[in-house]
């Protein structure tokens, strides 16, 4: 394993010493340090108190209601009781015991948000105390509640002889960034929705908040619409077997919302459709080859209004099944030979003016479908060509930067338009290579560019792409985990704080064995073992 | 997916347009004639046969004593009944119907050999022929039967309505190489036993035979010697949870002997014996720093008469323990400057006259241990550098090549001096790099080098080794399959019918499917689906 050190090597090798000199001095405090990704502000102690299941319990701070309950927290009890004592579950095998044998994490929310969505302005704040029989955390929101129960939940650890702890410590944290996803690809391969649950597990582990769902694509159009049956009936690779009924839709949403997790729907055109084309006559450009129609299909046809009346009635469906703020429109990688074979393209170029300018005429369609979006009330985001390629940036809010090469160039190009930005390029955790390296993707500074506060302030944040090329449920998981772990602290924790692979490293390797237990098929980062490995062979 | 040809473009080319054609002529053929590893000779045919779960048994013929049975075909008899009819199981679902409704498989040995192991030598040759209401699959030995069972298995198929066919079929099959090797690294991950045991079935169905087992390694060392239990209570990463007992080494061999699977057990020395060094206190050299010992150690201490003892005897103990008569030595990547620094090194070289040659030390080393497993009647292998650095061969039986470059040169080296050769290098299936492209483990032609056909008869076969720095039981099957795959094809088939990567792309993905529906996590090779997906997730 090469170990290096990037913004600033000596400072790494101090830190370096400092760390292996911590380590000598911690012998005692067990393994009670490592949370990952790192808090922002995290004062252990060697103090050290004993949990046991049995008089372990959660509760509501006292001043609120005695009535109240929230359902978010109600679910994360039960889900964090058997995180914490694998094999037993919450409610059954708490039997309160007397009073100062009893360990309570009391929560308290500034605000009672317990029914609604997190959405991209969603405070993650939290504040956690750990002190002798109980433990208190403090958060704006729901949301905020459940990173500091994740947190708790990675406090606790066993003895060698099988008894829990926990050690004094104050946490105040918050994320770095707002935005911080993972793209799964549910087109190239289709994904059972019983690996995107699990996924979205695994997400909450590592403090992700997005799941970028990039349903539709050439391939396969696994999602079922109810205004458009067809799209699936024709499009999916199984019309029963391989598609995401809006049940299935619906549970996904609901099981990203109780981890705190937004579900981003992304239905990508005018590119990237031919799945589309089979449910849906008249939507593709026909291609056409030495003056007449060659029975092959370009993107979608800009050119007719029953384009956009499609457009609009997919998209108002898309609007009312995902709850989130957000849709990604996609626009990425327009092929524009089809249209420029087409003669009745040609012919709408001309009218309209765009002289042979095939771009004008993808910014004309683009335009015309965010603003169907803004009237949905939705905002939108878009892959990077749609900046890059057109003129009129103000249509714009969210430009997605995904291109290889001098990604920052592009970020601050982005940023000084004035729009906001998500980092995808460093985190195509898909892509051939050294898939062991989990260093690329730790060792990534998505401010790193010259810029105003302000324009820093658009960055706001990153995303893992898995595209489904080589992936599909049998190798998802080790391939997500625990490399995207190093893009989730990058994005969570205080940059500064974490400039150092050599210092990350023992950390991840424990956080992945953490990951083990809780039952995700998570790789190995190198030589060595778990107490627990992985089991479900 | 970037197809290539290799061997010969033109004649692939040439095959691809013939192969079209024949899917076309085929498509009421359904997909009756994929078998992977690709069949010596083949003659399919379009009349096919409707199979039941209730009305298929398998059968001995019928001149056999009538209380013949062999325990190793009858537990494949109950395995492959489960493999054709999914949810099915042999016995309890098998009523017998009138006469001319049934489907009997009949067996025929030349041999009665069921009670043995497989070896190097045994026949793997069968011949099948599949006609109305019966089937009858001959061979040589019971290891034979075994292929030819998988080759049926693969046979039948389902169609869309869930009725099983079969089509009129003959076969007539062996392999190229008798030596078709999976290695397994259990030292540096632990692997739990039911992870090999799943590779081991995922194995058969490509038709592996050796399990090269590579259980010890300087990280750890699982082993639980009954002789020196200390080598696993101080040298395994954990002395309870982390090693294979006695019993867990009986039932993989058992396990593979079922499936007609060696098991290659190797015992690296003297070097990648660290851990060895942690339970046999003076096997392991000690290095000096400025004149005295510096704590590290090196190496096995070769100039210790106790070495020997303890290596003679603990061989003696592998010897007994492992029923194959092939052991594996090591001796590769040996390090010198360890034995430099010792000063009683240095005096036994000089006694031995052996001047400064330390590849002298490590011959001697090797000699001895190569002599101690001659009187044990067992046949060694060793890495290529044993070969490279020692000047008399003359002592050694089977090399194995693994070094990256012009592997070619290096087995025909081997083979001129006349020893024979297992070709590893060009499957290194956990190196980094592009890792779904199987086409490079396809593309390998062990006897693309000048020599005669009884040079040629020396390459005995071939080795897929998935080293263990990054895998463990969370990541090896979607690391293994299908890519090794690629390589029991190369292995097995004719290279001439095989030589076109466009050719066996679709075969390759239609074996995948079939790997899934049996419950191997192998990953995909390229955007698509299959009517199964991988759902243990």
């Amino acid at each position: 394993m090469k170990v290096m050190c990037s913004v600033n090597p000596g400072h790494c090798t101090l830190i370096k010493y400092i760390f292996l000199l911590l380590i000598i001095i911690n012998l005692g405090l067990n393994t009670a340090e490592s949370v990952w990704p790192l808090p922002q502000i995290f004062i252990p102690s060697s103090e050290r108190y004993q949990l046991k299941p049995q008089s372990f319990s959660f509760g509501y701070r006292r001043y609120l209601d005695a009535k109240y309950s929230c359902s978010v927290l109600d679910a994360a009890f039960k889900r964090y009781f058997s995180i914490l004592f694998p094999g037993y579950s919450y409610g059954n095998d708490t039997l309160q015991l007397s009073e100062n044998e009893v360990f309570t994490l009391t929560i308290s929310l500034d605000r009672h948000d317990c029914e609604g969505y997190p959405n991209q302005d969603s405070s993650e704040k939290y504040k956690l105390s750990v002190f002798a029989g109980q433990a208190s955390l403090n958060a704006e929101t729901v949301w905020g509640s459940l990173r500091g129960l994740e947190t708790f939940s990675q406090l606790v650890y066993q003895d060698d002889f099988g008894s829990y702890y926990i050690n004094k410590t104050e946490i105040e944290d918050y994320p770095q960034f707002n935005y911080r996803g993972i793209l799964l690809d549910t087109s190239r391969h289709y994904l059972p929705v019983q690996a995107i649950l699990k996924t979205l597990d695994a997400m909450a582990y590592s403090k992700f908040n997005v799941f970028h769902w990039h349903l539709v694509d050439d391939p396969s159009f696994p999602y079922q619409s109810h205004k458009f049956p067809d799209l699936s009936n024709k499009g999916a690779f199984h019309p029963v077997t391989h598609i995401y009924t809006q049940s299935d839709v619906r549970r996904v949403i609901s099981y990203a919302r109780m981890r705190g997790i937004r579900v981003l729907p992304e239905f990508d055109s005018p590119g990237h459709t031919q799945s589309w084309g089979k449910g849906q006559s008249e939507l593709l450009t026909p291609c056409y080859r030495r003056g007449s129609p060659s029975g092959t299909f370009g993107p979608v046809n800009p050119t007719l209004p029953s384009t956009y009346q499609f457009m609009a009635s997919l998209l108002k469906e898309v609007a009312s099944v995902f709850p989130d703020s957000y849709i990604h429109l996609g626009g990425d990688e327009v092929d524009f030979s089809c249209w420029r074979s087409n003669p009745y393209i040609r012919a709408f170029m001309h009218k309209m003016g765009f002289g042979l300018d095939f771009s004008k005429l993808e910014a004309f369609y683009i335009e015309k479908i965010v603003n169907i979006t803004s009237v949905l009330r939705k905002t939108s985001i878009v892959w990077q060509e749609v900046f890059d390629y057109h003129e009129r940036h103000r249509f714009l809010s969210v430009v997605e930067v995904w291109k290889q090469g001098c990604y920052l160039c592009e970020v601050r190009s982005v940023v000084k338009a004035g729009l906001r930005v998500i980092l995808a390029s460093p985190w195509y955790l898909d892509q051939p290579g050294p898939t062991h390296n989990w260093a690329r993707y730790y060792n990534v500074w998505p401010l790193a560019f010259k810029g105003t506060e302000k324009q820093k302030s658009l960055v706001i944040g990153g995303e893992v792409c898995l595209w489904g090329e080589y992936v599909d449920a049998t190798n998802l998981s080790p391939r997500l985990w625990p490399r995207s772990s190093a893009a989730a602290e990058r994005l969570w924790s205080n940059e500064k704080q974490t400039s150092c692979v050599e210092r990350a490293f023992p950390r991840l390797q424990e956080f992945r064995c953490k990951l083990l237990r809780r039952g995700i098929q998570a790789e190995p980062l190198y030589v060595g073992h778990c107490k627990h490995e992985y089991q479900s062979v």
